[in-house]
């Protein structure tokens, strides 16, 4: 089960140290405002923790404890910062970007195949896409560990910073004209976009990437698992690596 | 949910008519034998379902239903007989076989995958293997009534049933030489032998196959989930016949 802190005194004091890493900090709908709420949502703002006012209901599960409407969820992992992460040394790296992938199993999986297949780190988005929770850190067997997760405010920030930083972006599409094997990944630190399995890539994103592949389909039946689609991909890219050839 | 025949009658009439594909008869090993037990257990026996004696309470949440201590979980879909899949034409075909896969979600992943790419029929196991069941049925999408699923009582007497009918057999193996962009897959029907995520593919089937080959790691951390590793293979397989170059 995912780690929980509890009532206003404990969350302010996790947004104040800033020690604990914050998923999101959910609020009843039902609570009043006051000071404390106030600065509450004041400090989560400037620490870019995501904060959502929801239904009493969804505090049903904590009511053996004094949550008194506010809890924040605790992430297994420290995320890591964009800046920090291109700052390192880079050569024939690659990095997956992920938009708007919603299911936990999904981003366990992701992060397994992603760890196997030498990437150097995975951006998420903060909101509009599934957080490192204890579902994933379970999926991931472990994996968690052995890559930066980046997470960002702003996916189309993120990859602004990573074209200015001479990264290439690949973006995947099921409309695209190219197949993903008709990239050559090698010679070059590159970027791969996965979108939501139903959604695609946002046209925003799709819009900045210098390539968009598509995998062919054999039959007309296009509904591949996201993180299967990703493992096709990210090995062909491992594939070219280890062989030199496209 | 999965769809359950409850009571001695019903079950008993579902392996007569043959029209219901059985999954799996669970029996109350708390129930006494009479000649309706005897007769099911023979006529299971003959149409090669398995039957399992369980403790009482695996039946707990059947409690609501007359179900005497045995009930049979139905599959949504007919599965289809080997030698009948062997007798069409096949050209450039191929089959995946899995061996020792646990887990719905990824029996769910395979199927769509492998309807994405092609892939001409799977077949798992009676036995140690989960059958295709309600959870499967919605992981994989609707999938499921896009290839046909053939279950065996024997992987080894289905392997040996492919190869005499000059289908080729790659089998993945984590301590393999090759990597699984070394074969070339076109120009010959093959199948791919999955294993377990843990155990891997059993002994007795890889001393079977023609090739044995790995997916290189490029960390070590050698976990892929095995609906990744699968799509991984199927779809350099897809590359090579596309591009008719390995």
């Amino acid at each position: 089960m995912d780690e929980i802190i509890f009532g206003k005194n404990s969350v302010m004091e996790a947004l104040l140290s800033n020690e604990r890493e914050i998923n999101k900090i959910l609020i009843s709908k039902n609570i009043h405002s006051d000071s404390k709420l106030n600065k509450i949502k004041e400090l989560a703002k400037s620490r870019g923790v995501v904060f959502q006012f929801v239904a009493k209901e969804k505090f049903l599960p904590y009511a053996e404890f004094n949550h008194q409407g506010i809890i924040a969820q605790i992430s297994p992992v420290k995320y890591e910062d964009l800046d920090e992460f291109l700052e390192k040394p880079h050569k024939e790296s690659s990095i997956v970007i992920l938009d708007g992938i919603e299911d936990s199993h999904n981003l366990g999986a992701i992060i397994r195949t992603c760890v196997c297949a030498g990437v150097s780190g995975i951006i998420i988005p903060s909101r509009r896409n599934v957080q490192v929770n204890a579902i994933v850190e379970k999926t991931s067997a472990g994996a968690i560990n052995h890559i930066p997760i980046i997470k960002v405010n702003s996916l189309v920030s993120a990859v602004q910073a990573l074209k200015n930083s001479d990264w290439w972006v690949v973006a995947t599409d099921a409309s695209a004209k190219d197949n993903y094997y008709d990239v050559n990944y090698n010679d070059m630190n590159f970027a791969i976009i996965m979108g939501a399995e139903h959604a695609g890539v946002s046209k925003s994103l799709l819009k900045l990437a210098d390539f968009t592949v598509k995998i062919p389909m054999l039959k007309d039946f296009n509904s591949l698992n996201v993180s299967n689609a990703l493992a096709a991909i990210i090995f062909e890219t491992v594939r070219q690596k280890l062989t030199r050839k496209i």
